[in-house]
């Protein structure tokens, strides 16, 4: 494992998004959100995921000379056209344009099409708590999971961010639809390791913990079983209908790589509605009787959601953070 | 097992919330949706319920001759005092108030505290669904469930309501954060019977199918494990703050029966992002895609989120809303 300054980690990939011909803006806003998804933790959707971001560019179906068009409006409600464009670039786009809304509104809420993979959900989350706001945004996917009860993938792990401003740290959910990824259960596989609970069916249609079954049946469970699998659907009917976009349905239709997402961004300026400045103590009291939990058998300690990448984030920014030494040779290979 | 007629239900229940000295139209809006919720297979929430709605009005928790309050507004996104009126009619009452604001801004917010149960989340979905309308809406509860790596409860299971319009059946998820109820566990341990999935700890802190460990554990566990967890605890965050109301945290400290809740409702006026009428082709696409889908080995078909209380109405309507004689004898009783 090496340990790769924050900087030098953003260096690196911004280099070679100016290889490919990315304008300066661009390659700097994305290298920095992928070094910072890895410098909080999240490293399947930092570094690691760049190669794959690089590809996907030289493949056509991102592109760097685009920026969303807007479709339709009206009053705080806005759609867009991504064109294809960087995902993360798109998605910022998105959140600033509703916290612009939210300003004018109290609420800003948009919907965005053809856009691509936003790498992290909790980044366009922290962008609006950065602005003073809380917000819900969601994205669709490929078709990636069955639904319950189905044996064949058709819906997608639609991941959604919930946020909510705090001055001691942004208390912030990003969660998938699928309980694991396929990178979570290869990982796992690779170690010799079952999943802590069940991770999918095997191909008898067993729930099962060892991941090696679970990636050759393809049957990979929804969070909350049945519960995801609607929440899911529900979360592509949203940004797939009101972007006039793709739904996971159409997705899978479309050739090549995951492309051609539909996301729904929302900003609520809540502080509008909050003149005394009530909610910070109320926030800080449910956030301390969280923390007040008394530890099951398993667990150490309780952490608020978002809790936990402020201290991997303190780590990483002191020691460098950790990447595996194949990545980083390929990264450092692009060009 | 006595088969009910869906107007004598109502009417039943109307009786008895007149002889408490409830007002006529909320009397019939109250008797109308519990009515409906058995019609449409939630029978938890639906007559079932009725004398423990009729206790908390008797205790005083649930009060009768208030309405909602309005606290602060700004654009499209308002909070109210629910002054601890009838839980459904302060919820339609809120979620009517998001569809005025979103038929003038495009989307309403409103974050209503000091209320009491909703009864069914998806009532207020369907509403905004019947004024062409998409609609978000959640509450929080008293805590009932351990946060993931807990023993001791301090999140609520804080149920979600997501929505979408559709000719052929509005696409509704309604899902409460708890894999499954003590309701569901008291149910199975009656039958003798194990649940199909984990759900919950025994006193060891060992996963297990049994609904006696759990209810004796009195550990559940979240929907999608931590997920879930985390999920809960943001919608109890944005219930508590934005109605500058209790959050879990504090409903937990209120004395007797749960009451004092907080909720977000949301409705956004998405026909007006699309003049164009595209939507409802992509909706109809997703759905068909999805019941495209090849059944498991535990499963006849697969139906889409909303699908399945259309058909158990049809039937209940025929047949009768079933209803175990002793609940239908106490709800005679009471007078």
């Amino acid at each position: 494992m090496l340990y790769i300054p924050f900087d030098d980690a953003r260096r690196e990939m911004k280099r070679v998004l100016l290889t490919r011909g990315c304008p300066d803006d661009k390659a700097q806003k994305v290298s920095y959100e992928l070094a910072r998804n890895s410098l909080e933790g999240v490293y399947t959707h930092g570094i690691n995921r760049f190669p794959r971001l690089v590809r996907n560019i030289d493949e056509g179906i991102v592109r760097l000379d685009v920026m969303p068009v807007k479709l339709h409006g009206f009053g705080a409600i806005e759609n867009y056209d991504g064109q294809l464009g960087l995902g993360i670039v798109n998605a910022a786009f998105a959140m600033e344009r509703c916290i612009d809304l939210a300003g004018t509104h109290g609420i800003g809420f948009v919907a965005l099409r053809n856009t691509n993979h936003w790498l992290r959900a909790a980044t366009y989350g922290d962008q609006a708590c950065e602005a003073g706001m809380a917000a819900i945004c969601f994205s669709n996917t490929m078709p990636n999971m069955p639904a319950w009860g189905a044996v064949d993938a058709r819906i997608g792990n639609n991941p959604l961010t919930i946020a909510f401003p705090r001055e001691g740290g942004h208390v912030i959910v990003d969660m998938a639809m699928s309980q694991f990824s396929y990178g979570a259960l290869e990982k796992a596989q690779l170690a010799g390791q079952q999943m802590p609970i069940d991770a999918g069916f095997d191909s008898q249609g067993q729930l099962t913990r060892d991941p090696a079954q679970v990636i050759a049946s393809k049957r990979l469970i929804p969070t909350g079983y049945w519960k995801g699998s609607a929440l899911s659907f529900l979360l592509d009917i949203f940004a797939g209908c009101m972007s006039l976009g793709n739904t996971v349905a159409g997705i899978g239709r479309l050739p090549g790589d995951e492309h051609g997402l539909s996301q729904v961004f929302m900003a609520i300026n809540y502080k509008k509605i909050d003149p005394d400045h009530l909610t910070g103590a109320t926030l800080e009291d449910a956030v301390a009787d969280l923390l007040r939990s008394t530890p099951d058998e398993h667990t150490e300690r309780i952490v608020f959601p978002g809790q936990r990448r402020q201290e991997i984030k303190r780590k990483n920014l002191a020691d460098g953070i950790p990447v595996d030494e194949r990545i980083w040779a390929a990264v450092k290979a692009l060009g």
